[in-house]
């Protein structure tokens, strides 16, 4: 399945905070055909460090397809031969650098001054994130969804969308994520973004691209990589071997174990295309998520789609009995509400690397 | 209690990797009173952030007292009117800068220079803080000790002991920890020490004491303050609150949480009397931590000594199965191994802050 990246723009968004933004710009992708009564639609929602790439290859030398692919496409549980799946880059998307990802942030060119926002963006939140894909698929001519569907932040735009517009869709399908933000998670988040603010290259946020904040932003993502797997995958995987066979790390300071080399190596990739901004903005975004005005488990009682809950047992970052009390949140209104665990060696990640053994529950969730 | 610090001298100390280091210099203290056959010794092993202050306080006007004092003093678990207890700063210890600390390493002037040895001082293990101490309790006179104890790093020194010395203690009781390190804790040692290497201050090791990296070295015990705790502490303890009331974290990137705000400060107050570099050779040595020749649990079959090892079942350092595969291993071999979990809110940290519902089967297993 070859896909191809499209951009929607809107020239003035106000954000929840209040903010005026001019010229909104974000990256799109869609897999399957829209009906002509428009009602098979389903949208997928990126996770923190994820981007509009859901599904299939830019080429066909392509060597990863889209996160999800082992959902989405021809034939598959998201069965893009029956729906018409739509996913877009979020604002302050992480991987602004990345030339297939179109996103609005503080990397953005301010027109005013012909340098980057920087700072000077205004803070967004996961709701702006549902505003910009409500509008999206307004200018679509949807007027309900399929399902609302994604892993991590995914999940969290999937029941901040629910809330918002409770009209707005058939089904919701949260994966790896819950309806609050705990202060566990919280202080972690703010662990990610500390290294950057403490690299001297960041500048209080004023960097110029070619400048930014390497050593700071590669830190932030080898503790994310580690912390969004699990010991399940590190220990089997590298046991006590060391990065290089010859350098015993008992002899050497620099000296290092192969499963250190391997976060370092999987980070120093990443950071390539991140931008270090953005990934601050990400954190408070997650940091001060609120499905709706409480911001407690209460909000959810509203939601009217009927609900899939998917969660990884082994999950460090939302923990298995955070993702029970958002499902019986959820049970407590009028929506049914179906559980299911999704197991794998990589922990909070295994929504994503794990997913494919759910996608029959999914498809008949869909069906349904 | 009121204590006293002492100081170990010893002329050459020869690290188990063949380096020399001249005017080894420890600080330690001790409890009770020596028996006339020098038979009621327990030595305590302190761990990784930890120093030789086990109990008591320097003066009346100390606010908190040694960290296992809830164990340690007369008519206690550990009875110093009944046991003469002793306990010494590691070398390469954390708290280089605490002016109760005496250690050697990195931080130690190096008197061919007058500045820090840095980066040249040789690498040292676990197994030569255990020599360090081995070379006290000879030059104490101590032929056999009535047991040897610790938490966490000081438990992983207690099991070097064990298979070092198998014939020089009656008992032993590692606290929160294991007798080997997994991929796990190996990469996230690498991540504790990875802040400080990434400060410029850092300069390669070669700073002078008055610049050390304190933005890495505080990002380093943020990290490790967080990690040897729970959720159960943050979310009972801090919730959603706002670090200041009046400051929504919402409402701008600098604006944080009270969880965050407290964990900082902890951090802080750490950093000030930490070292940089000795936290990097503390990462190394539990890293390449080996309780015996082979560096994994078969070592510990050699172990002669009664054991009763203490874990808690929310530990996110030593974890709960590494915990019960070590009481395993060591049971394979000759010693009865007892086992006890602690419970708390604080993690890994339980073995530190909640120990004293274990005191009576403490002072039971030393009185058998």
């Amino acid at each position: 399945m070859i896909v191809e990246k499209k951009i929607f723009a809107l020239p003035e968004f106000r954000t929840s905070g209040g903010a005026l933004i001019k010229n909104v710009r974000v990256g799109w992708e869609s897999y399957g055909r829209l009906n002509a009564d428009r009602s098979n639609a389903i949208l997928i929602a990126h996770y923190f460090s994820g981007t509009s790439h859901a599904a299939g290859r830019y080429t066909t030398e392509d060597v990863f397809p889209g996160y999800w692919d082992a959902l989405i496409g021809p034939g598959k549980a998201i069965d893009t031969e029956r729906y018409f799946v739509l996913s877009s880059d979020t604002l302050v998307n992480l991987n602004a650098r990345d030339p297939q990802v179109v996103t609005t942030g503080p990397a953005t060119i301010d027109p005013a001054t012909g340098k980057p926002y920087g700072l000077s963006f205004p803070l967004v939140t996961i709701g702006d994130f549902v505003a910009a894909q409500k509008a999206l698929v307004d200018h679509l001519g949807i007027r309900r969804l399929h399902a609302v569907m994604g892993p991590s932040m995914g999940g969290l735009q999937t029941l901040a969308w629910a809330v918002a517009y409770p009209e707005m869709m058939e089904r919701i399908v949260p994966v790896i994520c819950a309806g609050e933000i705990d202060a566990w998670l919280t202080a972690w988040l703010g662990l990610w973004a500390a290294p950057i603010m403490a690299d001297p290259a960041w500048q209080g946020g004023a960097y110029v691209a070619e400048a930014q904040p390497l050593a700071g932003l590669t830190l932030a993502l080898k503790l994310i990589t580690l912390q969004a797997n699990h010991w399940l995958w590190t220990d089997a995987q590298f046991g006590r071997a060391y990065a290089d066979p010859g350098a015993n790390p008992a002899d050497a300071l620099g000296n290092s174990f192969k499963v250190e080399a391997t976060v370092a190596a999987i980070a120093a990739e990443r950071a390539k295309i991140s931008d270090s901004n953005h990934l601050l903005y990400l954190v408070k975004a997650n940091q001060t998520f609120a499905a709706g005005p409480s911001g407690t488990l209460a909000d959810l009682e509203t939601i009217r789609a009927r609900t899939l809950l998917l969660y990884s047992p082994e999950d460090q970052v939302f923990r298995a009995e955070r993702a029970r009390a958002t499902a019986a949140a959820i049970a407590k209104g009028d929506a049914p509400v179906e559980v299911a665990e999704i197991h794998g060696p990589f922990g909070h990640a295994n929504g994503l690397f794990a997913i494919a053994p759910l996608g029959e529950k999914i498809r008949a969730f869909l069906a349904r």
